[in-house]
């Protein structure tokens, strides 16, 4: 069973990197919480030559100890500017074949890494629209994106990847065509620990009732036709739900929750009815779901090896593999 | 010239006593950062005691030291349950005349304050409507716009106090008939000190270009349809925008106020196409009044003793003078 590709999704906080076959399969993984912001002195080609190590397991090395040629394909942030080398963003639409026309390959830092063919996907801009949407950015939700496409056998979509910073991300005949950044996962955390809101907030765990409530009330607003500074309005109804005895206060983390991922998705027309593929792990994905259901929005999960499927399609189209 | 009515106006982080004359003139005021926030071990009766004494300075008081029989109003959140002593909400739609017959009497805490009739004007709260709004809570702001009204001979309009918690309060046929609470400047705050958009912020001073782009980045939403969700996108234009290069980092604050501001108050549709009227100081009210030009929404401040003239006519009706 021999390598054939090495996936490296290489975000924020976190590292995961497959080895895959000769038919693109995962025959081994690892993974770490070794983002770009967690590598401290140790210095990016320390880590991958480590974590690389690990993963293959003496299935590949050199008798020097050196990695043989293999062909590694990065995405995330470890092409931002705060990465091992910065990849240039790709301007919307993006093809497929743009992405794999723009990868950046990594000068490699030690002998180690020498013989290993290491590249970057590069993340992706847009300028934004006229209907008030500014310009935009994102790296590794790309890949994310591609993948779920190939798996799903979809030329057309609208992606949901949540988080901190969540995308929304349209797919038009096999491009990706502009995409959206919300930011309901920072900004929630902001609200709870920063402002009047936590005040009354008696603890994080899931509350379903909450939830849904909260996830109520933005839909509310938004059949009354509420605009994006009614949001301003909207949140403190997380505290004056508890004042006046409404809610309780082992609720309200969820309400807010609730409210703003249900704003959150009711505030996107690109799907046009269709459902929203969510790229999502697997709470992030169930609150998502359960937000969808209450506010009357369709979402389908997508499941699977969404990055490997993907650097496997680009490292062929880039004739790495 | 002897004093007829003292006016407090003692709100969370801020303390303004006014003396009135027999006609409801201020003759003699005294402000300070003594706050229900701020008054510490002293307690209320003896913080009221010391800034009475300064504000009457020796005009009123007898032989043994005591204040004479003197009525004393007051409002804010003196009368909440962090303050002196809690004075219920009334309930939306509140007339002046419930507010004078709400008023809370506060019992003396000392022999000083004994012959004084010190009474507390009520909050008030709303269950909010079905229009997705919530219920609400103000304490203070009523006592300024029965002021207001009363210095412009208002009998219908809708009132702005912006601030931490900005209020947009609607009076009709001369009750306060509903209000809605943005958090327009605490947001502002959390956003610029806790998320990634004050990363790329370069200070705090307004930069008038910035400010306008992002009243213009609201209004350029708020026309193309934006919902209370596309908030979470709109605000992360103030790192995008620098990351493109479009826009100064010393200029994000500047935008990012003008952004929220912009949205706050294109949101209200209460005011049908009048102008509001804006109680604010001299500096919060020239952002809304910018703001407010660059949305295409109209604005008129309101000016004068409109604290002090609300006290004098709630004081009236209900018999203190």
């Amino acid at each position: 069973m021999s390598v054939r590709l090495v996936s490296v999704d290489w975000g924020t906080t976190s590292l995961r990197l497959k080895a895959l076959d000769g038919v693109g399969e995962v025959i081994a993984q690892r993974a770490s919480a070794l983002g770009i912001l967690n590598c401290g002195v140790r210095g990016f080609a320390e880590v991958l030559e480590d974590e690389l190590a690990g993963l293959l397991d003496g299935r590949v090395r050199r008798s020097d100890g050196g990695f043989p040629a293999l062909p590694v394909l990065m995405s995330g942030m470890i092409g931002s500017r705060q990465g091992w080398q910065e990849a240039p963003y790709l301007r919307c639409p993006a093809a497929p074949g743009d992405i794999a026309d723009g990868l950046l390959t990594v000068a490699a830092a030690s002998d180690e890494l020498a013989a290993l063919d290491i590249r970057i996907v590069p993340g992706i801009d847009t300028m934004g629209g006229g209907d008030g949407s500014g310009p935009d950015v994102m790296r590794g939700e790309e890949t994310q994106v591609l993948g779920a496409t190939m798996l799903e056998g979809l030329s057309e979509g609208v992606f949901l990847i949540p988080g901190t910073h969540s995308k929304h991300i349209v797919v038009e005949s096999g491009r990706i065509t502009g995409f959206r950044t919300f930011m309901t996962g920072e900004v929630y955390a902001a609200l709870l620990d920063h402002t009047i809101l936590g005040r009354l907030a008696g603890g994080r765990d899931h509350d379903a009732g909450g939830f849904e409530r909260g996830v109520a009330a933005a839909r509310a607003a938004y059949e009354a036709g509420a605009a994006s500074g009614d949001f301003l309005n909207l949140i403190f109804s997380a505290r004056t739900r508890v004042l006046t005895g409404g809610l309780d206060e082992g609720a309200v983390a969820s309400y807010l929750s609730g409210l703003l991922i249900g704003a959150e998705l009711m505030s996107d027309k690109s799907a046009k009815g269709q459902a929203m593929r969510l790229i999502a792990g697997e709470a992030l994905a169930a609150r998502y779901r359960e937000a969808a259901a209450a506010a009357g929005v369709q979402v389908m999960a997508v499941e699977g090896e969404i990055v490997a499927a993907a650097h496997w399609a680009i490292a062929a189209e880039a004739g790495m593999i």
